[in-house]
């Protein structure tokens, strides 16, 4: 254990650092119907364009009244009636209720309304009367949205940076926003290195694996608002990485896989050193993934010529390596790149079904299967060869975490997972 | 509080029936791109291609040997180098080390791999020695994964109706599939109902609102694998609805909002009726979404002729009643029809931040926000003025479950979340 590498809640806390300060270099913005905003970030805050309610609504099927006089007991008279989608009407006299419909506007006057099944009714020639059930009271407010409680008009409902789902495109919908400004998409470059790879369409040489990696990040990045741009494998030789480094200055993140490691032919640090990089670390004390690499560098192109700081990852090629720092680290700085307010992994809790027996020393994310529509989530390891172990990611749908300090968690302890 | 209503567990056990039923009528099969594939269902069984590893694999750098010969501590004669990508080499001799890189194929004759860091070298003229620190052991199998460990030729690896995520993409990748046999995605009949109701492009009038629910729908939809389809706003009469039910039998699912709750205009029952409905529940004991109905029909239309059954839900128009009974119970449906084998609604663990008061007799899903970032996920109630407030719905990214004997959530209380 190389003691000056950081755990992983430091190596954390310096990832979030740099996300934050990109929080003040806002992307550009474009314009999407909001049938296609799904997933995007909004980049100018949503407010209401009336009232929330605009008229003091009805929750429920019933009798508009004065709270008072309902609650004296005496029989109303039905002086009108109201449903859903009629304009607001009354007034409600003293004496008198108002037949309404869940989601009609409450009449003039009326200040409450008594339920359908809180009341008993006499209903006559002309019109009926209704009248509290003596074992029901009613108090002012009651069933009512006032006008407004949800929001003000010109309120700020969504800020700038909220990610955009079902529940964000109904309040859009419900202010008429038929369009949205959101954040262009950052680019983000795909450079899987290492002599073993081949491209997926061929069929790999004896000991050759086919790239993994590359379409398993663009799925991830896209997943996070990302567009991936992937780049051919790079070979392990300074040449290629130098060229391939040149390359990626266009992307807004760049992500590599492999030659991290301690090895003779992990040449990407040195590659990323000649380009002008600033290591923020290299090497996290988790597992899988342990030498990953957090740094910058400086870079201009003919497309993009005024300098700047990209940010990279040099993630460790072993499939389950990729996928966990990526998850940790790179997720962090995509969505702050794309402008979101909440970047960082996303960890829930579950219940553990079996025994788990780790050494110490290092933040372990082991892949694992948690089932997540019963009555209690249960996540149980999936068991694993180790980080090149695709299949068992594959079956895993989340990370269980054990804390560097723990060598065992117990069958039915709640416990940390990483979601996938 | 009507008796005869299921409970929350009730009505899902009796949707996960009908879900799985569908699991032997499989959808239709299309063929994407592996880049395009990420959120589809797989229609093929996935199988390795060859052996996984295909050959036996270092997972450290070091030296390859017979853990016999290094376990006696002597000098061990460097005999040959492989780095990743090279071919199976060797043989190494009793009395050889042989240097190897992470991902290298290890040579004939060893059968185990001393870490670099656990050994000490002496560098001379043609070649070098290398000898296990004494402080150090090595096993046979040591730091290796044996040819096939983790998956064999032909074997299993996803299986028909897996969900397919950046993993499954990885694992495919990794066996040569450039494009995957997936399920067409199930249509989903989208119709929102109310005369309060106007499209949002228009500016409502006095008493009427923004149609939320369908693009809100749409998203959610979309999000769990189905082709939205948004059908016109259906008027508050049976003619309308009638109209709306015979055009939607085209659609594998039906999700219909507004119009079930115990109200003189809620016509969406006896319009369902009136096609052949049978109802699987109408009402639930939850909160919101107590009026949420389930059922199918017989449907046959000039584009599909076959007589078939079509599953519909009635759910409650208001918006936070119509996402949590979507995602409670339209989802499992919906993920069935996709060819999903993991239907259901996804829950989470969280500890609460706040003390919670409800009425006992109801499960009630409160909209809820949970910071998954941090050391432990907090979950806290979003503040909300009712089933209609969209605002605090699109505040929050969760829903808090309080089960139906509950009348109190505790702070600091690891409590179950519903997954928006």
């Amino acid at each position: 254990m190389s003691p000056e590498l950081p755990s992983y809640d430091e190596a954390a806390a310096i990832v979030a650092e740099h996300a934050r300060r990109l929080e003040r270099s806002h992307p550009e913005v474009e314009h999407v119907k909001l049938g296609q905003s799904a997933g995007r970030v909004l980049a100018r805050a949503l407010r209401a364009d009336r009232d929330q309610p605009a008229f003091a609504r009805s929750t429920r099927d019933g009798f508009a009244c004065r709270a008072g006089d309902a609650s004296a007991l005496g029989w109303l008279q039905v002086a009108g009636s109201t449903r859903a989608g009629d304009a607001p009407s009354g007034p409600v006299e003293q004496g008198a209720a108002w037949e309404i419909m869940t989601g009609a506007p409450v009449p003039k006057g009326a200040d409450a309304v008594m339920m359908l099944e809180h009341v008993e009714a006499q209903v006559e020639a002309v019109d009926g009367r209704v009248r509290l059930l003596s074992s029901r009271t009613v108090r002012a407010g009651e069933n009512i949205v006032a006008r407004g409680a949800e929001a003000k008009k010109g309120g700020e409902l969504l800020r700038v940076g909220s990610k955009i789902g079902a529940a964000q495109i109904a309040l859009a919908a419900a202010c008429g926003s038929a369009t949205l400004g959101v954040f262009a998409r950052p680019r983000v470059a795909i450079l899987a290195t290492g002599d073993e790879l081949v491209p997926l369409e061929k069929t790999p040489e004896q000991g050759k694996i086919r790239n993994s990696n590359a379409p398993m990040l663009a799925a991830m990045v896209a997943e996070q608002g990302g567009m991936p741009w992937l780049l051919p494998i790079a070979a392990d030789t300074s040449r290629a990485l130098d060229a391939a480094l040149a390359r990626a200055a266009d992307a807004d993140l760049l992500l590599i896989t492999g030659g991290v490691s301690a090895g003779k032919f992990d040449l990407v640090e040195p590659a990323l050193a000649r380009t002008g990089a600033r290591f923020h670390f290299t090497g996290v004390k988790i597992q899988p993934g342990k030498p990953a690499v957090f740094g910058e560098r400086p870079v201009k192109t003919k497309s993009r010529p005024t300098k700047r700081i990209q940010y990279f990852f040099g993630l460790p090629g072993n499939p389950v390596s990729t996928a966990v720092t990526f998850l940790l680290f790179g997720v962090a700085m995509l969505r702050a790149l794309a402008g979101m307010r909440d970047g960082g992994p996303r960890f829930a809790l579950a219940r553990l079904s079996a025994d788990v027996k780790v050494k110490r020393g290092l933040t372990r994310f082991l892949p694992a299967a948690c089932t997540f529509a019963g009555a209690m989530p249960e996540v149980a390891p999936a068991g694993w060869q180790g980080s090149g172990d695709i299949a068992a990611m594959a079956r895993a749908n989340c990370f269980l975490a054990v804390p560097e300090d723990s060598e065992q968690l117990d069958a039915g302890a709640i416990v940390r997972i990483l979601m996938m």
